[in-house]
């Protein structure tokens, strides 16, 4: 069998066009709808997907009044999924600076134990000041401090999956003995952020530990994601910096003694599909024209640290932007965007246009061969090893996906027909982790040492 | 119609009772597994249960040799439960002390969100070191200054599911404003323990806030559920103390302001049931005789704050223990066991005995009729308005409860033939409550002041 792609869906609302929600067929209040996404999750497992994806952050972003605002809780609506799914991997988005790594390692663990083994964990260090003033701070830490802390906030939480044994249960109703004491281990770790004892209170999961997923791609982004990433979701406007971003990953990855294949590389792709060029086109200035300008120019001044009347419609952006340096929040996306302005020369209403269908995501909009075309193309140009699938229209751009681009990939011998594992490692063709902690040897209870 | 009985289905693993793993029909696995709890959620839903409850400490407790040890976290596994139930109430246990109250109001309020209205949060301080180092502590901060951070937190909790008006979202397709932005506004809280900015990244939830609920019977456990409790669990082994405690927390519910019926004091029993009193005692002794005494005593002597050599199985508790006021752990739980033991002049064996059953809390032993009797006694002689229901046996001994002391109940007219609401705070006869904080006066965007 060739090379398969993974592939993601990332769902959101009514849609990753920021506009998705005005169209006549769209529920308005799907943000908070668990039926909705539990029907989302069936569409696409129905189509194979290796795993569908919540985003995340704890604060309320941006302005209620542009688009459906407010999200249920990922753990919690990926729980509610799992009851109604059976193959599909479930990953949830959460903080590293505003969680404590034994809550969080233990819900992971749950999810997992409840999916039979679909978590997944994509890792943030959660960009802006707005967080960081829900959880009694008046700024958010430093870029590096707070990605110092996610890495230390990893190992805490691989000890802690691995404070069990496997076989620490034994379950021995004629002796009384329910498991071994010395297959459950204290952790005690001390370190610059955390001091956690524990051991876990929860078995050891199916999977062992959640898949670890990270999706920042400035250069400390790239750093942990080389250390501990097993699929990573970038955004990518070309080729070539899909490429680039891809070679310089796997290098990195290898340089820290992994083997590459072990890090599965997914760009974001928003398609935007008609039956013909011009349907698709037209449902994309359709939603282009739904935007409210005056609300997306304060989202793009408040990322660019600009006064929105510094941003005219027509004009192309200011010459004097900052520097990624000095930049503490989400560093990526802004190069992301400032670059994709420059290298186009676009007005800041154009620019609004292009962001508002993938938040700087590629959007690639045709029909559903041209859609598997610049997929496949990607793919065997050393660019991907998968998507991330981001509809620009939710359920619609889901089901013409599943119903439509699916079966070309199948045809090409690209993508799986059925699921051939149950778990979300298994899809994403991942080793379950040995237990790395607890190696001591065992003696009956009462045998002497 | 006449006063009705309430009732929970407090959950556990294999039962109540400590052995209860042990026999022949019980999963030793139970406690980790999500398909066993979805059919007990059906089977107490089946019986017209208000409520289903989960205990819960961030620690690992006691000796994993002992019984099942370690356990899903409880708003994940009712996520999961919501999913296959639509009208019983879902209450998880979660620490002030050892969480943020950004992130807990909002996992409860996705909860309620995703069961419809079905969420409730027994608020708990965590007592005992050991869950202080998970958390980068060395010790658990002092009784008096958890239940004071409790507090605050509810205060912050109740402001951020108040952040949002009930109708802030319009949804306006044609004008393209999904909210209203002055019905969705910050908390600005600063306080003792918290500096929260808010509001909720998350609308309102179908009951406003959860059902809140409380366990704690020390003098700041009562002060607490006074002042914010809606439901209350408590163990209390004789009809006498019950009364005392019912009145005691009425009139201080009433002394703060409250109307004394929108608490809910709920004693615990483990009913062990059999068709004959001789067949009842007959399990009651046949799970007392699977309890192995070193491990109990080795619990009791933690709880005592003793070394297990002072405590020989067939003497009576040593005289010099500590007084509560000593105790930074779980004051009232430590009052209770001494008080029983006391009174009744039980030898250490015979307490183990006891506690194995039901951790102190009341243990009746005899048909289903006598069953119905001694819950119909309490409740009618001002000591319950409902019961706590903690089987010995799961899932056989919710089954029985379920099929052949609820009829009893029903016809004696105490108990629900069916749910009248489909909300947990419409089971428990409690009002949705209004929102607090957000009083602002509507203006269309764009109208002047």
């Amino acid at each position: 069998m060739s090379r398969q792609l993974h592939l993601n869906a990332f769902l959101m609302s009514t849609g990753h066009h920021e506009a998705s929600w005005r169209l006549p067929e769209s529920d308005p209040f799907a943000n908070t709808s668990v039926a909705h996404y539990q029907a989302l999750a069936q569409l696409a497992e129905r189509g194979k997907f290796d795993s569908i994806f919540f985003a995340d952050s704890p604060v309320l972003f941006g302005n209620v009044g542009r688009r459906p605002a407010g999200s249920l809780e990922p753990t919690v609506l990926l729980t509610a999924i799992a009851a109604v799914t059976s193959r599909i991997g479930l990953i949830a988005t959460a903080s590293t600076t505003y969680n404590d790594p034994f809550n969080l390692a233990r819900r992971f663990a749950s999810v997992d134990h409840v999916s039979g083994g679909r978590a997944g964990w994509n890792v943030v260090t959660t960009a802006g000041p707005e967080a960081a003033r829900n959880f009694n701070l008046a700024d958010q830490p430093a870029h590096a401090e707070r990605y110092d802390r996610a890495a230390e906030f990893l190992e805490v939480a691989y000890k802690l999956w691995d404070s069990w044994q496997d076989d620490a249960a034994i379950a021995d109703k004629t002796s009384g003995i329910w498991a071994v004491d010395e297959r459950v281990v204290p952790i005690d770790h001390v370190g610059r952020h955390f001091q956690v004892r524990g051991p876990l209170n929860l078995p050891r999961s199916p999977q062992g530990h959640p898949l670890i997923v990270q999706a920042g791609s400035s250069e400390d982004g790239k750093g942990l994601a080389a250390r501990y990433a097993e699929a990573v979701f970038t955004a990518q406007q070309t080729l070539e910096d899909a490429q680039d971003f891809y070679r310089d990953l796997k290098a990195r990855t290898a340089a820290v003694g992994r083997d590459p294949e072990t890090i599965k590389i997914l760009p974001g792709i928003v398609p935007v599909i008609g039956s013909t060029v011009e349907e698709a086109q037209g449902l994309e200035r359709q939603l282009d024209e739904l935007i409210r300008p005056e609300y997306a120019r304060l989202q793009l001044a408040k990322t660019l640290r600009v006064s929105p009347e510094d941003l005219p419609f027509d004009q192309q952006l200011p010459a004097d932007l900052p520097d990624e340096d000095e930049i503490e929040g989400a560093k990526s996306r802004y190069t992301l965007i400032v670059t994709l302005a420059r290298r186009e020369n676009l007005t800041v209403r154009e620019l609004i246009g292009r962001l508002g269908g993938g938040r700087g995501h590629r959007t690639f909009t045709g029909t559903p061969e041209q859609v598997a075309d610049a997929i496949q193309h990607w793919f065997e140009a050393g660019a991907a090893d998968g998507f991330n699938v981001m509809p620009p229209v939710l359920p619609s751009g889901l089901t013409t996906f599943v119903d439509e681009v699916i079966p070309i990939l199948q045809a090409r011998g690209l993508f799986r027909t059925d699921y051939t594992g149950t778990t979300l490692r298994e899809h994403y063709g991942l080793a379950r982790p040995l237990n790395s902690l607890v190696r001591r040897a065992f003696r009956p209870p009462g045998r002497p040492a």
